[in-house]
């Protein structure tokens, strides 16, 4: 029996060949978990993380973690893994490639939701795991929660996608888009063969990204139109010329400082390749025979008819990002879902916020259908 | 008695002095006019221009101009003025500094609405305007409507702001910013100092400008997730290595069209001023003396009171940049207005796009407050 406690490990799986018939080769994989694998190898909560996150779910979704809470590390044993493409551990554009001893850089070959999927079942195979109870995310967490039990039929008991979409929209691509405008545009960038981060680029793109994670209300009541106590802090960033005879404003400084800090930690080419990732998410795609004749409507309702029964699906009301109405087409088509609209002035974001009521509804819920996991001495091994 | 029959005009302003204290010499404002003035010298209608606006109504606005639309060319002499700072006519940073022989460029001052009104207002002048019948613009336009009877209080009868705010909001604020940012970060800039225009970082920021002012739905209904057929068209503004082995879908070649569009016919500078301007805008400012003890709402609500009576207050549904909520605040403010909500996909730009409706709506409001211009014979002079 293979068991980790609040452990962060890295997997090197020798090769693995992407959806797009790339072959990469010692393929790190970096993965975090908490809590005990049980007897019978099936207590198992996988936790994806959204664009990003990474596999440390104690840095970004903390309240939801510990004894009690929805990421119970009592009763699950709880893996997080993290994506292809993502700076923070697995392969990525900053990976060294075998063939050349160089970074991958922008050469490094599209990914899809599903070869992350595909990549961490061999991690959760790699740890002993028989069986999947249930899978969590939101955003493109969510997205890639959806995919699980579509790559794996079988192999996982519940789901829970939170702020998420079957098929990733024309809006998120157009502000995916957008965003790597941004990044192209900076002479630091160099078509991707940096030596040292396009951070302005990178930060302009995350300012852009950071407010469509937000609402309009939550920035209006946190900033309205104060002005900023210390314009100075932020005046090398703000432009030049006349421009800092300009006042500057808290909503403008809070992105600053959020943007430039972002750019400090990411990098730019993972960036472009998780947003392009995000794009191809379709949970239809090649998975509807042509021959049924379904219309687009009828394909996606024919594949959410697969997912396992009995999902929670969540929704942030305010999430102008990925709207309530495609949380309400997932639940509508996964067998007896159940959807639960969280009210939150935040946005999309809102699935990181509200850690209370997220709490309460995933604890309710995971008691309900999965009682076996909450029954004294259910943690005997 | 002046007057101009579809003409463009530029007049040159021997000098004027802006709220930040700095005085422009030889300031040209571009305007153009239709119809005729009467013999009261009060028949003026005067149109607003949205950001990237000009003052050539008939090239953004044309489907609600002419004889029995809403700018009725035989009944209002029908004016409109080109903004401080931008690259459409008035003076800007494009414009030659008289005291260097140079363009302004970055070091153009900063300036406010309230300059232009108290600008376009010699213009006024200039053509023999007595009093202004009605007011009407969109978003900025909206934002210039507003201050004109706060600027000249008598002179304006009735005022239509459409998809604005009576003070630029944090979430305005904040794109704002992250749109300067990714003008910025492009090389060509130079801190403003640029001799050809920095396209790439202009374009990333018309996308994101161009995102927020349409709404999701109507970018789902429009693209969904169908792909370009010509990919390669875009190719080259659409990043670089491995980048280009994504697959490109129309809701991005779509912005990337515009971006290159409009980084062709606007100047960067420009975009950065008025980006600025618009952050000055809260028609509070200076207003309510801090004697009077007003909280935000307090000051705002005595300083709609203002505002001349039955103002046609004018939202879109699914504003998800100047919210419904803003308009209704100042439809509450003003004495007697009305509000009318416009049902509309598109978003923001519903001002643009909803001719049709609005044609009818302000015909019939022009109506019942003009009811003397729309007499026979009203327009014997």
């Amino acid at each position: 029996m293979a068991s980790v406690f609040g452990n962060k490990s890295t997997v090197v799986v020798p090769k693995f060949t992407l959806e797009c018939g790339f072959q990469l080769h010692s393929v790190p994989v970096a993965f975090k978990t908490w809590g005990m694998l049980n007897t019978r190898c099936n207590n198992v909560m996988v936790i994806c993380h959204p664009f990003t996150g990474s596999a440390d779910v104690d840095e970004w979704w903390e309240r939801l973690l510990g004894p009690g809470r929805a990421f119970d590390t009592t009763r699950f044993f709880i893996v997080c893994m993290n994506v292809l493409g993502s700076p923070y551990g697995t392969a990525s554009p900053l990976s060294f490639d075998p063939s050349t001893g160089m970074r991958y850089g922008p050469e490094f070959p599209p990914t899809t939701i599903r070869d992350d999927v595909r990549l961490h079942k061999l991690i959760l195979d790699y740890l002993g795991v028989r069986s999947v109870a249930v899978v969590i995310g939101g955003s493109m967490g969510g997205m890639t929660a959806l995919e699980w039990p579509l790559c794996f039929p079988g192999f996982v008991k519940c789901l829970i996608p939170m702020a998420t979409c079957a098929k990733h929209s024309a809006w998120c691509i157009g502000w995916g888009e957008a965003q790597r405008q941004a990044i192209y545009s900076d002479s630091a960038f160099e078509d991707g063969y940096y030596d040292s981060q396009p951070t302005s680029g990178l930060a302009a793109a995350r300012m852009a990204g950071l407010l469509t994670y937000r609402s309009r209300d939550s920035y209006e009541e946190r900033f309205g139109r104060m002005l900023s106590p210390h314009p100075q802090n932020n005046r090398a960033r703000a432009g030049r010329g006349n421009d800092r005879a300009h006042p500057m404003f808290t909503a403008q400084s809070y992105l600053l400082c959020q943007g430039a800090k972002f750019a400090a930690k990411f990098d730019a080419n993972c960036y472009i390749h998780i947003t392009h990732k995000m794009d191809t998410h379709d949970i239809t795609r090649d998975r509807v025979p042509e021959s049924l004749g379904l219309d687009e409507a009828g394909a996606l309702a024919a594949v959410l008819a697969t997912l396992p029964p009995n999902a929670l699906v969540l929704s942030i009301d305010t999430d102008g990002l990925c709207l309530p109405l495609e949380q309400k087409t997932i639940a509508e088509g996964i067998p007896d879902a159940e959807l639960v609209v969280i009210s939150s002035l935040t946005g999309h974001d809102g699935f990181l916020v509200e850690s209370e009521k997220i709490n309460a509804i995933v604890v309710g819920y995971l008691r309900r259908q999965l009682g076996e996991f909450y029954e004294d001495g259910a943690m005997v091994i």
